[in-house]
C-alpha cells in the first residue's frame, strides 16, 4: 500500500501552531515538491478551538480532546506545540506509544526532561524532530547533530533570546525603558508567554542545554547551569562598555574545559568587532568553535511563529522522507550514539574563568586607584585596561577597570575587599568579558 | 554479516585530501562517537604517493591506479578530491556503476555537470555527498535540501571564495598590491590552484550554481551565468563606498523574480551595516531570504584543509548511518523530487535590474553635473544620493552618483551618452549597488 500523503496531528493551536497551519497550507505545493507527498494535517487539538487565527479550516479536524489524536491509527507524526512541562510530556510520551513520531518546539521541557523522553522515543522507535526548539528556523540543531560531526566542538557561544537581545539592543538607543521595550517586545509576538524567562535567562539556558548535548555527547543537568538575566544592568554599563570595544549581550556560554563543561547564561561583554556582537534587536546569533571548521557563526530570527513553523516542517519533512520509504531515521537523535553519553560535569559558578569587567563609583580623592589596584594585585588579577573619564574634583564618578583572566571566586573576594573602602560609593557592578574565535 | 566499519577510498591525495586523512585519525573517536562505527581508509589513490604529507599511514593503502579503488568490493565510498573536470567525472560515473557512493568537493564540476553525475548516481541508486563543494565547513548545502524545505527561497547573496575576499579585505587596507595579496593568499593554501578563478569570478559562480539549483530547483546552464572578477576595481571607488556607507564585495546572487532568476557574480556595492558585509578575509558569509525564516546568514571559513574536511566527512557519514542500518538516504539528492526541476531562465544581463554606483572623473567646470544629471533624466534614472569631494578649481576629480533601480541595458546606455561629453576624462566606473533583507 502506497501512501498518498504524511498525516499529521498538531497539540496546540497558539501563535505557533497557527503558523505552521498556515505555512502547510500556503506554502504547500514547495513542500510537497521537496517530500514527495503532502503533508496532511488531518487533527488539530486545542482547549481553543472557536476563536479566528484567520485561516480556513474544516472545522471536522478540530478537536478539544487529545485522545482523538492518539487514537487515529492513520496520524504518522504529532506536532507538540503546547509549551510547558506538562501535560505537554505526558502527551510526546503517550504519542510514541500510539506509535507515532514527535516533531516538538518545547526547549523548557527537553533541557530538563529531554533524557526521559529521548529514551522513550527510543524504546518505541520513534524519531522526535526539535529543530525549533533552538534558534527557530536557525538550523544549529541539525548542524551540531548531522554537520559538525566531524569536529570537536570547542565552544558555543549564543545570542538565544530574541525579546531579551531586542530590549537590549533597545535600551542603548536610550529612547525607552526597560518595560516600554518588554511591551514593545510582547506586541510584537516575540516575547514567551511568560516574559520573566526571557527576561531571568531560564529560556537561553534552556536552548544552550540543549545544544551542549548535542555538541559534547552530554546529560546537561539543568538545575546546576548557573544563570542570571538582565534585569539588573544599568544604562550606564552599556556606554562605557561601546567605549572600550565591547558590547553587552545575554550570553550563552557553553565551553569544554578538560572533562568538565563551562555551561552558563550571563550578561557578558564581547568585542564590538566579533560577527555574534552584530547580532541585534530580535535576530538571534550563535559562534561555533570547531577544532576543523575554526569559527562558524549562525544568525537569522530566533523565534515567531512563522520561522519557528519552518523549523518544525523541516523535521516534518525528514520524518516524511523516511516514512515513504518505510525505513528509520538513521541519525541517532542526540547526534551521538547512546552509549557515548555521560552526565556534564559544569564547573561551579565560584570556578569559572574569565576576564571581568569592573566599575566602581568612588570619589576622586587621592588614593582610590591605589586601593583598586592593590586589592586586584594582591589577589594576582592583571588589569588589562582602565577608563577614567575626568570629572570636577571630589566629586563621585565611575573607575572602570578590565581585567584578565582569573576565577570569579577570586574576583568576587576581592570586590568584597574594594568596598571595604568607604570611598567607594555604591556597589561596584562586576560583569564578564569573553574573548573567543578568531 | 554485521559490518566492523564503513569502508573508505580516496582519489586525490592533494591539500584537501591530506586533511580528510588527518581528520579520520586526529578525530577518529568523536567520529565513531557519533556514526556508530569506524569510517576506515583503505585505499589512497593518487598519482604522487611518494611525498611526505607528515601523516603515518600504511603504505599498502597508497596505489596510484585509481582502479584499484573501482575493483575493492569492500569500499562503500569513494572520496574525489583531485578537482577539475576530467578524468574527475570519468571518475565519480566509475564509482557509482562499481556499487559505491561518491562525497566530493567538486564545485567546477558539479556546476557543469552536475545534472548528468545526479542522473547516474540515480540510475544506481547512489548517494552523492557535495557539502563540500560550497561554503568548506559550513553546512550550507544542507540548509538548503533539508532544514529550509518549508520556506520559497526569496534570494541568496553570498560572499563565497575567501581568496577574493581575502583581496578585496586587504586591498582596502591600502597597505599593499593585488599580486602581493594574492601570493599571501596562496601561501596560506587558501587560493585556487588556478587562481584565475577564484579573481575572475568563476568559482564563486560554480558555488552559486549548485546553491540556486538546490534552492529553486532549477537546472542552471553554467555558461548562462553573467560573471564579473574583480581584477579591475580601482582602489579609489573603496573608500568612496565606504564614505557612501557601503562596502565592494565579490557577491553571488540568486534572486527569483517570478519566473526567471536574476544569477550573477559580480563586484557589488553591499550597506556597510549589513551583516553580510561584516565576512571579512578569508571567511564565507551567505545571506538567505526565505518566505518563512526572513533573514538567516551563514558565516564561516570557506576553503582550507581542514574545514573542508569536516564537510566531507559529514557525507561520510550522512552515507555511512544509512549503510549501517542497511538502507538508502531519504533525501533526494537535489533536495526536490526529480519531476520538480525546470531549466532555469537566467535573466540576461542587460535585462538585471539593480541600483547603481557611478563614478566619473571630470574636469570641474560649469555644466559638468548639469550634463550627468541630464542624461541620467532622460533615461529615467532616479538619482538616490551624489558625492562630490572639494578639489581646487579647473582640476579634474571624481563625481560619484547612487542611482535608484534601473536595468543594466539603461544605465548602460546613459554611461556611453556621459562618455561623450569631453570634458570626462576617463572611462566611467559603474558597479552596482544591492539593497536585500531587513
Amino acid at each position: 500500500m502506497s501512501k498518498k500523503s504524511i498525516r499529521v496531528g498538531l497539540i496546540g493551536f497558539g501563535i505557533v501552531g497557527t503558523g505552521v497551519v498556515k505555512t502547510l497550507i500556503e506554502n504547500s505545493e514547495i513542500i510537497e515538491a521537496r517530500l514527495g507527498l503532502p503533508l496532511e494535517l488531518v487533527k488539530i487539538c486545542d482547549l481553543n478551538i472557536t476563536s479566528d487565527r484567520g485561516i480556513k479550516i474544516d472545522p471536522k479536524i478540530l478537536t478539544t480532546k487529545v485522545e482523538d489524536i492518539f487514537s487515529d491509527a492513520s496520524i504518522d507524526i504529532v506536532i507538540e506545540l503546547m509549551g510547558g512541562l506538562e501535560p505537554a510530556k505526558t502527551f510526546i510520551l503517550k504519542s510514541f506509544a500510539s506509535g507515532k513520531h514527535v516533531v516538538t518546539a518545547n526547549k523548557a521541557l527537553l533541557a530538563i526532561h529531554g533524557a526521559e523522553i529521548f529514551a522513550v522515543a527510543k524504546k518505541y522507535n520513534k524519531f522526535i524532530g526539535f529543530e525549533a526548539a533552538v534558534g527557530a528556523g536557525i538550523p544549529i540543531v541539525r548542524a551540531l547533530k548531522e554537520a559538525l560531526v566531524a569536529d570537536r566542538i570547542l565552544g558555543i557561544y549564543g545570542i538565544l533570546n530574541g525579546t531579551a537581545n531586542f530590549i537590549l539592543t533597545e535600551l542603548i538607543k536610550g529612547t525607552a525603558d526597560f518595560n516600554t521595550i518588554l511591551k514593545e517586545a510582547q506586541r510584537q509576538g516575540y516575547a514567551e508567554a511568560n516574559p520573566a524567562l526571557d527576561i531571568n535567562g531560564s529560556d537561553t539556558a534552556h536552548k544552550i542545554a540543549i545544544l551542549a548535548t548535542l555538541a559534547f555527547g552530554l546529560e546537561v543537568d539543568f538545575k546546576k547551569i548557573p544563570i542570571e538575566g538582565i534585569e539588573n544592568l544599568e544604562l550606564e554599563d552599556f556606554t562605557l562598555a561601546e567605549k572600550l570595544g565591547y558590547r553587552i549581550k545575554l550570553l550563552a556560554i557553553a565551553k569544554k574545559i578538560n572533562n568538565e563543561i563551562d555551561l552558563r547564561v550571563q550578561p557578558i561583554l564581547i568585542q564590538a568587532t566579533k560577527i555574534l556582537a552584530k547580532t541585534d534587536g530580535v535576530f538571534n546569533g550563535i559562534t561555533l568553535i570547531g577544532n576543523r571548521v575554526g569559527e562558524m557563526f549562525f544568525y537569522g530570527k530566533g523565534a515567531g511563529a512563522l520561522p519557528t513553523a519552518s523549523a518544525v516542517i523541516s523535521n516534518l519533512v525528514d520524518i516524511g522522507h523516511d516514512i515513504i520509504l518505510n525505513q528509520q531515521n538513521a541519525v541517532p537523535i542526540r547526534g551521538f550514539q547512546d552509549n557515548f553519553f555521560k552526565p556534564a560535569k559544569i564547573v561551579p559558578l565560584l570556578q569559572t574563568e574569565s576576564r571581568y569587567y569592573l566599575r566602581v563609583n568612588a570619589v576622586n580623592k587621592p588614593g582610590i586607584l591605589a586601593h583598586l589596584t592593590q586589592v586586584l594585585s594582591k589577589n594576582k588579577i592583571n588589569i588589562s585596561e582602565i577608563l577614567q573619564e575626568r570629572r570636577p574634583e571630589n566629586q563621585a564618578g565611575s573607575i572602570i577597570i578590565l581585567t584578565y583572566r582569573s576565577k570569579f571566586g577570586v574576583i568576587q573576594k576581592a570586590v568584597a575587599e574594594i568596598v571595604s573602602k568607604d570611598l567607594i560609593i555604591n556597589k561596584p557592578i562586576l560583569l564578564r568579558v569573553e574573548d573567543f574565535g578568531e
